[in-house]
């Protein structure tokens, strides 16, 4: 555990915010916004590690405080770096918003999950890893503890998944230590920023439901994508992504950085 | 029936585009792009009326001959105006895709609308436009045959939908006429060009599968977004929106728009 966190927490509530899926929900829920340094020109990918290592810690420690209310289902922690991937404050930070029902994208894939589970008897996400590593065309980066990987359909150029090796549902430092998790996501970033010149991003902490346990079927892991395509008619029509990029071909880039 | 097109089609076939979707179907469909006027500086908003009627009868025309392919399942019929919402070329223009496969987010509209129905046996487009009229609040404009409003839940602000008043499944000329629907979707552009500033947007036709004859559940109707806001990591995560505009709101905006 850190000794002290350079790390400012502003705490807010969700208000109604015109009509949505709030309106339904008598307004329920939290908004935080995480200042990840107090030093207005440095970012994740330039910060120095340990001060990644405390952002991470800071997710976690929110999280755990916010699951003592047991009004909320889920704890949405992510990231927008730059304009057009939707970041309103130029200062980088980092948000976390406590939901009182499960998302619907959030429940799609914990459902796909379990029924994958439920056929196989094995964790998606574990036949993920130990298929793309021995494939490795797709691997990106991997430490100890984790993987980085170009998934296979990725959605948009680039697009980046950070794993845990080891089966895990939820969000945790194994072993009591970030080190391993601030190394590889401050290295993607690192590699990131090389290739395509400080892109824009969202980056999303994919993690189980509040009280789901030790589930054997879901598995957290980061999925990062840079901000290179827009959003337009077809995909918000359709759901499908038109991504011009191998996967493989971006994480042989990302790969050959010179970081 | 009009006697002649001022449109301009241009084919192609959709490739292997990296690795998605089309990856697992061989590559099976087709796009085309819709010129709809040969004037550089005209828009759907500001060209003549009858030009937008054109624009509406070739929308359908290649949908019937894309129909007698029996290898598509679903048409996609879009827009993207300005480069914020995603159009890679300046001159104004429409798209269509046929896939081979129905789209995720057409399946589950689809299929919702399909359950209202075996519940209430009434189809829940004819009940939400005779509920919108009965309050009118969130009516934007009507005339014989449409109504635009804005939804109760709109995603983004001045989200705005254009109905056929008389239960539709398929997208189609009544009375061999696309002339009330060129006047609702001409007047609409018009008082989001007004108030909006000329905003981009995208829009899209929702309409049926292809092979689905005259269902009873499902009602065409065009979904029009102008881009306010940003698709950002809440939103990438949750398939939740924010949405800071109240849609009675929009639609007073829009209703009183001086066009």
């Amino acid at each position: 555990m850190p000794n002290k966190f350079p790390v400012l927490q502003i705490h807010g509530n969700l208000n109604r915010t015109g009509v949505g899926i709030f309106d339904l929900m008598s307004g329920i829920g939290a908004h935080e916004v995480i200042v990840e340094t107090p030093e207005h020109f440095l970012s994740l990918a330039t910060m120095p590690l340990k001060a990644v290592e405390d952002v991470l810690w800071t997710y976690y420690l929110r999280l755990m405080d916010l699951k003592k209310d047991g009004r909320f289902k889920y704890v949405m922690i992510f990231k927008n770096e730059g304009e057009v991937a939707g970041a309103s404050l130029e200062h980088t930070h980092s948000q976390l918003i406590a939901l009182p029902v499960i998302p619907k994208l959030v429940r799609e894939e914990i459902e796909s999950a379990s029924k994958y589970y439920e056929f196989k008897e094995r964790c998606i996400f574990c036949d993920l890893i130990s298929q793309e590593l021995g494939d490795s065309r797709r691997i990106i980066y991997q430490n100890d503890s984790y993987v980085a990987l170009a998934p296979y359909a990725s959605r948009s150029p680039f697009e980046t998944w950070i794993l845990p090796k080891a089966h895990e549902p939820h969000f945790y430092p194994p072993k009591e230590k970030f080190t391993g998790l601030a190394e590889i996501l401050q290295t993607v970033l690192k590699q990131m920023d090389r290739i395509l010149d400080v892109p824009p991003y969202n980056f999303l902490i994919h993690t189980s439901i509040l009280h789901d346990g030790m589930n054997e079927y879901y598995h957290w892991h980061l999925e990062l994508l840079p901000k290179l395509t827009k959003i337009a008619g077809f995909e918000w029509g359709s759901g499908f992504y038109i991504n011009p990029t191998a996967p493989e071909e971006a994480a042989r880039f990302m790969r050959e950085a010179k970081i």
